[in-house]
């Protein structure tokens, strides 16, 4: 079944079924979902656009009014969606999907509605009115649908039918097709029945929220290209988001993309001889976090200058006394015990962990470490990010040192440092290299939580996302991914929207 | 000479040289210029590193002493210049380029002064500060230089050293790497110069601005893939903008390019019967100006419904009472008699001019018709983009029609629509199809002219730039093309830009 204009339709059927995995204990959880065919998606494309520009996702009232009913109807269903995505996650049904995960979801939706009735001067639709010219400005929407992409790690608050895309997407007014993700298909099925009631209660045209469970790849390309489409936001893996984003360049579409980051942590040599162990615990703690498939997980840690053993012994110990985590499939536990293998043959030692473990796809707690001028010698194997509890410690003699390895850090969502005293110094020669290479630089605290609020910016430099200018966290700035700049010049009065007037 | 890391240098020499034509005379003027080679880009490239993030081009203080020493310098040499492009051109001297285009680019210049020394929350960089969660953001610069490569057809205002790119980049604390134009090289080398003084006397990096005459087209799309350039601001012809972006999205950078546009113009049935020769008049008008070398130019009028030949004619009349324009190069009058020629293939029917005329590269003023459903048919002919002082006018029955055809429009920088009695419905029809498709949008007013103010948008869906959601033109807001979103999360206050602390 696909979600299209409105009402749940068979598909095709001629691309099979699939079913999910509980990765607790790898089995087959019974329902099968239909696998679209291009045909599918070029009914949910062409649908898409009678809802754009419909009088009805004009109104900024409605569309709020939409979002806060969709985080309502979310909001009574809580425990049988939560349990669902447990199931098909195993990510901790408490706190962290229950409450954490699923209020962030609500928030989101309710701040969306927020901004979505702000007609106000500093609104996402920074209107201008120059009386003087005649000439105004605004931000409007795309004018064609949003394809949203969401990823296996957020089941519910990064989802293609109910995360922040989607709810900036909508915001800004227009229809949006959302792809569920093949690991959690019953969470999806379930969030976006929500959202077909909600988009019915609100009177939004039926065609304004789409969803299909899953694709072909190749399909998926060719949907980009599609007329109706105008924009794409993803959430995923550097290898699909890199193939999103080329067939969108080729398409003139803008993607925003959230690919991949390692997110280092540099220890600067006052942190490595103050609370070395405090830091040591909180990194392992962070790499530890949803078993490490955290887009900010601070996969290395650079410990400059003095004996830093102590910060590294006290990573292995946290390590050590923790579980093996939940990896979201089998096929990931392999990928992460070949990238493993891959940095052991590059020069990394092993500490603690390194292999998977049972019953269902779990993976051992994993640090590995190795000194500076082997990590830039094998600087493409050792620095690239691996998807679960895996951290490596790097030794860098001094900030010198640290410098070089600041200089080869592609784009990153974020890079921290950790200070102590007589650190300022070592600070600024760091900070001047590491400013423009992330979205967010953070000092003296771990990278995994990503607050909701307006300050934040969830982005970064190539290949961290797309391009360095956007947020995909933050109301109202995430909003203006999805819109384009407008200008009405010489337009009579009653023919511009009420903010302009 | 190439202008690197502040003084003139000889440059590698092996690409040759070239010299500039008088295209009112086709006559070949006395300097040749060097064409650079690689070599010469790389080492730009290279030098302008040092200029990221250098203590004195974070200072918004200083970035400001300089667009406003470099605004004086240029003024003192107002005839200089002017005369000199006027030369290169074939402009007008008279207003255009020693008033209209000069003060344009000053205007610009100072504007872009005001705007980086603002550091107030609404100002391009945004500033949020959340006290209580310790996590500030703000637009900062990319961490690279910014190539800018400016047209041929705004010879200061856009220019690639002293237009728009090049100061919103500035004012956005990056360096810039500026390519001249190869048909007004002596008007580039003369703004160089007085960037070079003005940068040398605000204690900026001297590689802050660096300034290229020409290179072979691959060595400059080499040039955005090296590791120093962060991003590319480009003016100019769909071809070059196209494969300036492949090369861009490739790279992972991004890309800011303003590339071709029809900028279609309605006449909706109550115009048609109003004032039909005024605005005949107004569009031959909009048509002639500049030769039609303008991004704006309204190369088709599309008159809805009713007897428009009187629209037609009017149009006609003002075009046979006009001189032959000048063109930009012998080059442009052949592409143009090509595209003439296509066009009369495919059914447009000529109504005056259509040939290239002398001394120099002149081009008789021209208009053809067709009606609405062979434009429909031929559509991908008889919509391209005719640089030069060339109208299309269309004929459709009806609203109906008028609506197939903004159905079938690419991308438009602009699109207008003349209004009179009774078309309030037309408008909202249309303008349900039309808004989205382009940047900026008219009502009873010519496209032509784009107002230096922070609310106009010059800019659009593809083609007629690369990304939707950007302006070339107005500040602020065009400077947050060359900025990054950045976030500062519990980064001590003495670490902040003074904006956030």
């Amino acid at each position: 079944m696909i979600l299209s204009e409105g009402v749940w339709t068979e598909v095709d059927g001629g691309n099979g079924t699939f079913q999910a995995v509980d990765p607790s204990t790898g089995e087959r959880i019974e329902t099968a979902y239909p696998v679209c065919s291009w045909a599918d998606l070029d009914r949910m494309a062409v649908a898409s656009a009678a809802a754009v520009g419909h009088p009805a996702n004009r109104d900024p009232e409605r569309i709020a009014r939409f979002l806060e009913a969709y985080a309502d109807r979310l909001d009574t269903r809580r425990e049988a969606i939560a349990t669902m995505a447990h199931r098909e996650t195993g990510l901790p049904l408490e706190p962290r999907l229950r409450v954490i995960e699923f209020d962030r979801m609500l928030g989101q939706l309710r701040q969306a509605a927020v901004a979505a009735r702000d007609v106000g001067p500093d609104s996402w639709r920074t209107p201008i009115i120059d009386e003087a010219t005649g000439i105004h400005s605004d931000r409007g929407p795309l004018g064609g649908a949003v394809l949203v992409i969401g990823p296996n790690n957020f089941p519910l608050a990064f989802h293609g039918v109910s995360g922040g895309d989607f709810a900036s997407a909508i915001a800004a007014g227009n229809p949006v097709i959302a792809k569920g993700h093949p690991l959690h298909p019953g969470t999806g099925a379930m969030l976006a029945a929500c959202a077909a009631e909600a988009a019915a209660d609100a009177e939004l045209h039926p065609a304004t929220v789409q969803f299909f469970h899953h694709c072909d790849p190749e399909d998926g390309l060719r949907l980009i290209a599609h007329p109706t489409i105008a924009a794409v936001g993803f959430t995923g893996s550097r290898a699909a988001g890199l193939a999103l984003k080329a067939a969108a360049d080729a398409a003139g579409k803008p993607s925003f993309l959230e690919m991949s980051s390692v997110n280092p942590v540099f220890a600067l040599p006052g942190a490595v001889t103050g609370d070395a162990a405090g830091i040591g615990e909180a990194w392992a703690g962070s790499i530890l976090m949803g078993a490490g498939q955290f887009c900010t997980k601070p996969g290395i840690l650079i410990a400059v200058g003095g004996d830093s053993r102590p910060l590294l012994d006290a990573a292995i110990a946290t390590c050590e006394s923790a579980a093996a985590g939940i990896l979201f499939s089998a096929e990931a536990t392999r990928e992460l015990e070949s990238g493993i293998t891959a940095m052991i043959e590059a020069g990394a030692d092993v500490h603690c962990g390194g292999n998977a473990a049972s019953p269902g796809s779990r993976f051992e707690p994993t640090l590995l470490s190795v000194d500076a001028s082997r990590f830039l010698e094998r600087f493409e194997v050792l620095a690239a990010e691996r998807f679960g509890p895996v951290g490596l410690f790097v030794a860098a003699s001094d900030v010198d040192e640290a410098i070089t390895i600041a200089g080869r850090l592609e784009g990153q969502l974020t890079v921290t440092m950790y200070t102590g005293d007589g650190d300022d110094d070592a600070w600024d020669r760091l900070a001047a290299v590491l400013r423009s290479r992330c979205g967010r630089l953070l000092e003296n605290k771990m990278p995994t939580g990503v607050a909701v609020v307006p300050s934040m910016v969830h982005g970064g430099p190539y290949p961290a996302t797309g391009h360095p200018g956007f947020t995909a966290v933050g109301m109202p700035t995430s909003i203006g991914r999805f819109s384009m700049a407008r200008c009405w010049d010489g337009v009579a009065n009653a023919r511009l929207p009420e903010w302009l007037r």
